[in-house]
């Protein structure tokens, strides 16, 4: 099943799609819940609901289903009140504090490390990233991660992994220049973090089939920056898997129903697979060739992500946003 | 004007309430706005009826209104999707990173600190806190906060203080404990700052009077322990005001309607102040007396917050929660 979000001057939550398997039909799902935040919270009476809608549309011609123009969808959750993100590729984590001249922490493959981002404000699949200052360095992460039903402190890791609702692809915007100090702060990201974007279907196990195995979704992450391949990284590499990176979220607390977790930024340890973000490139420049030469996000670039199947299903609709003056 | 909010099994959002300025009886105003956060993010409409029925609430014997239960308010926000606190009382700073022997910030009095928190699950004023572990070291934090209108992206401290909707009390829970291992991992806090819990009360800035001014509420906020006094530090000695602190959070996203920013430990450098959070007193009396001698909170111990102005007025309620095993 695959579920999206209309854009509604109505509803800071935008109205809840089930979108077709081949992602160029929809139709409003609004009688069974009025947002994806509603139907998740409600997932016991909404998900078999949303199932024979979903297919339904994927059978027959339904007389209200429409065509999707992907300008009209929000991010699946155009905001949340649970946003966290992991940092679950290694090889990530190894090249980016390298860049920064940090050090590894100690419990680099034992303990994940995981930022509380803020999830007030998603934006669109296609929106602009609006930039305030060249020197802050913008950047983008390419990720995948997972939406969450109602999930109790102290849940096991595997566990974990049965609280998952539906498996999304994001853009966790970065703004480079602006990490050494705030880290150095002490308290972790937040001007450095704005609004990241999601891609606009957020999709159900079985979409994934064969390719969702031990908590990872084993598919490349192509990313394309000014219309060139910048990478395509496997997902399948990250080091802790969605059920360890939710355990860790929820030692201390619970998590609510529409909390979104992240998978940090895909990365491969391999020299064919190029990268997720142009902070990992930098690095790998200055490694293989002296200097870094790849130049951060400046006005008018623009990023593409998709993820596609081993049949050519495009599994979440592209993220496709260009940088702009704020 | 003083709002609150009753728990609810039918909204996660609780339902709308506007309490009497002597906190004893309370009206619905589910028909103005079904819960705070609908309020304010629909203010222009929502504020004169909401303003007119409190006026009616604080005159009149109103046929609907009904006595304050205090055990059936949830906090004025049960969850929200941008909960961002500041740490504005740089004695608190400097204690805390005494305590455990962090440096200072070089931009300690010109840039504020702040961390991401998460909104998805606060507790209620009355609400146990639940503790996993000894070892983690549970302490409260004592603090005032401002409920937030929408607010731009680089909006000035001055013009910040404009989108201030409500002001509020706030127990901003610690595990002590966790809070080494998570800030040496560089990506601040997650696990050591589990939910928080707020006073009953979110009150409009008239409730406050002449106690207002240059963005800080300029009163002591009382902290019991176990039945004791433990701290009466005043509010008013904000390094940075409110207007900083929201500008700060809003240099590089948009802050949302229900956005809270919390003020950080209220704290004072006078030995006759006390503290609002148990580590300051464990420094402090480090430094007099050569050990830390008060433990961190085990099970059964009550914390009580509360702040009374100079006519007696209990201007938020009181937070009251005790410690149990989870």
């Amino acid at each position: 099943m695959k579920l999206a979000t209309l854009k509604s001057i109505d509803s800071r939550d935008g109205e809840l799609l089930v979108v077709s398997r081949d992602n160029t039909r929809a139709v409003k799902a609004t009688d069974i819940a009025p947002h994806l935040r509603g139907a998740l919270e409600n997932w016991s009476v909404t998900h078999g609901p949303l199932q024979e809608l979903s297919a339904r549309l994927n059978r027959e011609q339904l007389p209200n289903a429409f065509a999707v123009q992907l300008e009209n969808l929000h991010s699946p959750m155009p905001r949340t009140f649970q946003w966290a993100d992991g940092s679950a590729f290694i090889h990530h984590i190894k090249l980016v504090r390298m860049a920064r001249g940090a050090p590894l922490p100690e419990t680099l493959e034992t303990v994940p490390l995981m930022y509380q981002g803020g999830g007030d404000d998603f934006l669109p699949p296609l929106a602009d990233i609006p930039q305030l200052d060249f020197s802050h360095g913008t950047d983008f992460e390419g990720e995948v991660g997972v939406i969450l039903l109602d999930t109790p402190m102290g849940v096991s890791s595997t566990e974990a992994l049965n609280h998952i609702a539906l498996f999304v692809l994001i853009n966790d915007v970065s703004l480079r220049g602006l990490i050494p100090e705030e880290l150095a702060q002490g308290f972790g990201f937040f001007q450095s973090k704005p609004s990241s974007a999601f891609g606009p279907f957020a999709i159900t196990a079985d979409e994934l089939g064969e390719n969702l195995r031990e908590g990872r979704i084993h598919l490349p992450l192509r990313v394309g920056l000014n219309g060139e391949a910048f990478g395509s990284a496997n997902a399948g590499a990250m080091h802790f898997h969605f059920g360890q990176l939710i355990a860790h979220a929820a030692r201390t607390r619970n998590l609510k129903a529409g909390t979104i977790i992240g998978s940090g930024t895909v990365s491969n340890d391999s020299p064919i697979s190029g990268s997720s973000c142009i902070v990992e490139r930098r690095m790998i420049e200055k490694i293989t060739e002296g200097t870094m030469k790849t130049p951060f996000m400046k006005v008018g670039d623009v990023v593409k992500m998709e993820m596609i199947d081993q049949e050519g299903r495009d599994l979440f609709g592209k993220i496709h946003q260009r940088v702009i003056q704020a």
